[in-house]
């Protein structure tokens, strides 16, 4: 049977097809509209439901499972988006909506992160494991736990802001309201600050950099400079590595999981930034050498981990 | 039936007989000698464990489970110590030889963090939680993770190691060789730090504080002299509240417990600690307001959790 995976996001709704084997086989989006009632967002997921269906000729009834992943804290007991900072939630019960709109017989939600980690865990760099956790290095940090096989999100369902622990205390803001969180400092906009910062500071100071001349500032302005010999693209690589490694470090501390996923725009740089995290990560962990430790891997899932983790919700 | 508990520490060996009430009813306990071959500190648990079968005139046979909360990495699965830093532990099979030993069906091991959570969960402040977390404020930060009522230690069981998380990068040094653990700023051995550094400070530049009064700095000496009005005081008072405040709304963060019970020395402080750290957690940490919030309560067992979760692990 298919299932169907949904990612709404603040910008675009991406609904795929999943079929047996875990691929996705067909997708389509349209714009959020975040504006919009809560209901006129979920006529548009059941819309484009329909729409997968139709094209691949198969009816609604067999559909395994709808699942959505959504932004915000999604209870997935009971179906409802307790909250969401982005979309007019606020104890929406989209699932029960979405089911009698389609009317399939399971519908699930999880948070977004949650799923994307749900995703990688089923299907993507950490198949075949238990107990993963995954790492989004995008505009923010996202976080999502894995634990015997389920997503960990606490008793509130609210739990797994890993871009939220704070690493400085009184450190850089945070868009959460604390001070030196995570996302602070290892979001691809925490590396795109720094740059910023270090091409002010060369300004300053008459050294010479290349990323003085790039157009456009982004998360590979730095890393792009590196490779071109940029001894200064180098000193910004080299701290953001260094927080990223901190943190990773402190969830293996933590969980020491069988695998860490990392995703998002940052983990484009592949390998290399696992090379250059895992000096780090291993002086700093705990059980090194003495028990199997956590494997740091990069996501393999890219954008559509959320919609595959969503199908496979149910 | 009865069930028996073993807190093995680097000092002493303290085992008690815990009743169908989960109360101890009878405890005894002898030193370590840590020094010793493993075999001799085995021995010295089964000794006690008759002794105390013997002074309740009660049989081997009648005891439902022993179980041994044990520095370092336990491999509750196996009954295997891993590797422990304060015992001549090396992949010992320490629950086998026990087992053995007294002829008893089934002995349970957990480290002692782990199982001191346990405890306050199953009998102490988190009694009637299925998800809590324990954080002990002694020498070190010590912390137990239970999820759906199971203690979560990873797929290699050396997670939960909640002390060894980051909360300013490059800053105190901890005894785990990272710079900034949590641990080097919310122990009672960091507490006394920052006493004897502010009493310092005050008698470089002549300030008035009762604190240089006293005969030995302890993690009570800040607390007291606070309450006598000493301003200086206060400010290491508030300094600690602070590190341990931010430690605890990451912990949140993470994982959205029940109830987080706070052990340990410094919680001695009792509800005046909580109080103080309320404002500031509350103010840190996701989903306030929005979803049922994470309680925080001071530990009720003591010293006894650690036994109590071992004799209620099998």
């Amino acid at each position: 049977m298919y299932r169907i995976g949904v990612d709404l996001g603040g910008t675009n709704i991406a609904v795929g097809l999943v079929d047996e084997q875990l691929n996705l086989v067909l997708k389509k989006s349209v714009p959020t509209g975040a504006h919009r009632p809560a209901q006129e967002i979920v006529a548009d997921i059941a819309m484009l439901c329909r729409a997968l269906c139709e094209d691949k000729g198969i009816a609604l009834g067999e559909i395994a499972c709808v699942g959505i992943a959504t932004p915000g804290i999604a209870n997935h007991d009971t179906g409802v988006v307790e909250y969401s900072c982005n979309l007019p939630f606020r104890k929406f019960p989209i699932a029960e909506l979405l089911k009698k709109e389609l009317g399939v017989s399971t519908v699930k939600i999880e948070n977004d992160a949650n799923a994307a980690a749900w995703g990688e865990a089923v299907a993507g760099a950490a198949k075949g494991t238990k107990n993963s956790v995954m790492i989004t290095l995008g505009t923010g940090v996202g976080g999502g736990i894995i634990i015997d096989n389920k997503v960990f999100s606490g008793f509130n369902y609210a739990g797994g802001e890993l871009g939220h622990i704070v690493i400085q205390v009184d450190g850089a803001p945070c868009g959460c309201g604390r001070k030196g969180c995570w996302e602070a400092y290892s979001s691809a906009t925490a590396l795109i600050r720094m740059t910023k910062e270090k091409i002010e500071e060369c300004r300053a100071s008459g050294r010479a950099t290349i990323m003085a001349d790039q157009p456009k500032v982004t998360g590979r302005t730095a890393c792009d400079a590196m490779r071109a010999g940029d001894e200064a693209a180098k000193e910004v690589y080299d701290t953001y590595v260094k927080y990223l490694a901190s943190g990773l470090a402190t969830i293996i501390n933590i969980f020491q999981p069988e695998v860490i996923s990392l995703g998002g725009g940052v983990s484009g740089e592949g390998q290399s930034l696992i090379d250059a995290l895992l000096p780090i990560v291993r002086k700093e962990q705990y059980g090194g050498g003495v028990v199997p430790m956590t494997e740091l891997r990069i996501a393999t899932l890219g954008n559509d981990a959320g919609i595959i983790g969503a199908a496979m919700l149910g």
